[in-house]
């Protein structure tokens, strides 16, 4: 088919990304470049051709231009959309407003056809044809923002932790101390399933695997992350968790990523000051190193977006205890479908009402100790614990922390109470006999986030490959 | 036994971190601070006291003096070891010469208590009887070293990428997905492993678990990570991994942390290029941000690591292919253990003799196909791959990688060859049909680097908490 093209794989490719070439195209205007891409989109019209090209090294392509005049001409005007090519040619300035510059092709080498059958047209694919394309999907316009956003807020929150003196911990993910319950977690194994060693009662007998005994893949670092954060102040981690639940909604994941701050020496009005500095910095971060995928996701996604963020950033976050929310919600003029109630939690109208109420961020805090984990410092009035929520308005939650209890007395009688087995976490509980301290943490669902950030309502279309119930693809 | 001292718990715990005050103590000296921290060290004679404390959240900690004259003395001179406590104090330039400055005791709040049966006492502890401590030894010297120095690590690769204009892409842990074959992978489940649902044919029965087939946790990101290549050229990985090897070695840890970057438009001397200066930006990082740490692990772990790994920065990595590697060990008057050969691997003393013989790091490159992975560009010559492993001074294969094969007929007829699976591979064989291009991409174990940088030996030393064949404990 394209007979008179060039045909090249892997020879001397140094080229100059496209990325580069928009930040510096002034220096090229009459030069020859030589740019490697996809071609996103293909027109022509009488004798001549625009091919919309990119190499997803920044966000804006760049326009490759053609003519009767251009060797090849005939090839080059049957290029298929996703084909992969060098290309050689000219900078000019651009007769048009929509771009500074573009490209006058002097000599194609196709890298690659993109085939007859490529799924991903130049015209708008829902989400849901896209997720079963998870593979080609980051090569749309919408991907390409949510993933560069995905990767932007990473680093935003790297950049944080490690500016103010954090120490990166990589918590394990597989376990054999359960303390959120095991039924959450997956279990693991390297026995052959169908030929289960079993013990004297019939049972699974786990001695016998890799570990000498029943393994799990984790939901949370939080414990392990206390043990470093009594060694080293201020840890953060920032992994994968899993958790087990058959919920097919828009905001459940059986895998998803997790940031877990833990802090010494902090009670919980600090953990709030760190909180908000903390996400006000990673808003900033992406709103200002993404300005070109913001702007589409503003227009394509959620109108405003980028208003919402920014406002965000310049507010102060109220502080108000779950009382005193309750009281609240309890006076208002509204007609709840859950009542709301003193000892109990707080249900998705009611975290709306508040955000709206407020007209922004809102920390509650001292929250009733019977709907909190057993590791959340126990107040005085032997009711609440130390707790904190930030509910964002549109997300609702966004993060959840606590003081921790760090009286050994109190935190063993609290998991009794609560029927916890302890036998493995002789070490977590050990941290409040060997120089225990006042210490907080907190935790937040990247993927919650990233949805934050970019409007897109369904977590699937914002992680790369989503594992949801009957959902492993890929 | 303190009756005299004040017991706090957490209020107004605002203060001065020991890594800041180091950083500004000029400016306080003559004026009272408010620290917190932990109690290393603690002796008395006579009439004073000295207390070796720190928080973590530097190197360096401070000395604490006080004396008959301090209020509290009695109680304060029987502080334990490991005993958390939040001090003011006045900043006092110091007399001796080991440091420049100390803290006068003016008033203590003891936290938490060290405890009479503390085990990190300040004292040279074996390395094997810390790893029975796993959740205290991140206290000792050498595990602040450790740890700094791996989160140092963490961020200067993620600086690194970012700033080079890379995508960081979470790919999946659970996969349905086994292109390394699944023996090596730990399976996961939702089941009751004691009451599992059968087929027909009397096994297990994967339909009814939560992703309607059997599930694995993986040992790679890297055929995912080339699906985003595709689409921004540059990303990158860095995640943790798992192998269900039954190894009891210094080495191998059932889990750990990888890092794998897929570069489009790349070929294999380009990708050389990258792995340079990657290693390269990553050591000096580390050694400009952890000054006091490699000076530590100097001069109690591996004498003359700062030299190593500043003559690695300064140096050109040779470049040379297997082939002609074998020359040159078939050449040398060695007694090999293993013999040499043109068509094989080489052996741990083969890669020690070649970098010992260049003097300096090593890319070979130009593998025998048959003991690569079936992913790797095949060359010409239909006997070699366009694979390259760096080979490093001390420690042995540091990366691996190579051009990715490219050709759709060619890959296909591979996995054939080799027996493998494809049916779950359709999505990854299909980037060959919709615009493939010339493409590499290299895999880094993150607790090899670590080693190197730190010279610790026993990979369990460089993982806050290890998972090694019968030990998964904590």
């Amino acid at each position: 088919m394209y007979a008179n093209l060039e045909y090249g794989k892997g020879e001397n490719m140094k080229h100059l990304e496209i990325k580069k070439l928009h930040e510096t195209y002034k220096d090229h205007i009459g030069k020859t470049v030589k740019i490697c891409g996809w071609i996103k989109n293909h027109r022509t019209s009488s004798n001549v051709g625009f091919i919309d090209f990119n190499d997803g090294t920044g966000f804006k392509g760049v326009q490759l231009v053609y003519s009767k005049d251009t060797a090849d001409y005939e090839t080059i005007s049957h290029l298929r959309i996703g084909s992969a090519l060098v290309v050689e040619g000219k900078v000019i300035e651009s007769s048009g407003d929509k771009q500074d510059f573009e490209i006058e092709i002097d000599h194609v080498i196709l890298e690659g056809d993109g085939g007859e059958d490529y799924p991903i047209q130049p015209k708008r694919h829902t989400r849901e044809f896209l997720r079963e394309q998870a593979y080609l999907r980051p090569r749309t316009k919408l991907f390409q923002a949510v993933f560069r956003v995905r990767s932007l807020a990473s680093m935003a929150i790297h950049e944080y932790f490690q500016k103010n003196g954090y120490l990166y911990v990589h918590t394990p993910l597989i376990t054999c101390a359960d303390c959120e319950g095991s039924d959450q977690m997956f279990k693991i194994t390297t026995f052959d399933f169908d030929n289960l060693p079993k013990d004297e009662n019939g049972k699974v007998d786990f001695s016998k695997d890799l570990f000498g005994k029943q393994a799990f893949i984790t939901g949370s670092g939080q414990l392990h992350g206390e043990t470093y954060a009594a060694a080293f102040s201020k840890i953060y981690t920032f992994g994968p968790t899993f958790r087990t639940e058959n919920s097919n909604t828009k905001v459940h994941a059986n895998e998803f990523w997790m940031i877990e701050p833990e802090i010494a020496f902090c009670d919980l009005d600090e953990l709030m000051d760190i909180e908000e500095e903390f996400l006000k910095y990673v808003i900033d971060y992406v709103l200002k190193n993404g300005k070109d995928e913001m702007e589409f996701l503003d227009s394509f996604v959620e109108k405003g977006l980028i208003a919402k963020l920014e406002k965000l950033v310049n507010s102060q976050f109220k502080r108000i205890t779950h009382h005193d929310v309750v009281t609240i919600l309890k006076e208002a003029d509204v007609k709840w479908q859950f009542i709301p109630e003193y000892g109990e939690d707080i249900a998705k109208e009611h975290e709306k009402y508040i955000t709206e109420y407020f007209d922004g961020p809102v920390f509650i805090t001292d929250w009733p100790k019977d709907i909190k984990s057993f590791y959340m410092k126990q107040s005085e009035d032997n009711k609440t614990v130390r707790a904190v929520d930030l509910e964002v308005p549109t997300v609702g939650e966004l993060m959840g922390g606590s003081q921790r209890e760090d009286d050994y007395d109190k935190l063993v009688a609290r998991i009794k109470e609560l029927g916890l087995a302890d036998e493995n976490l002789t070490w977590y509980l050990n941290l409040r006999k060997y120089g225990s301290c006042t210490h907080s943490g907190f935790g937040m669902g990247f993927e919650r986030l990233i949805m934050y950030l970019t409007g897109i309502e369904n977590i699937r279309d914002v992680i790369p490959y989503y594992r949801t119930p009957n959902s492993c693809d890929y």
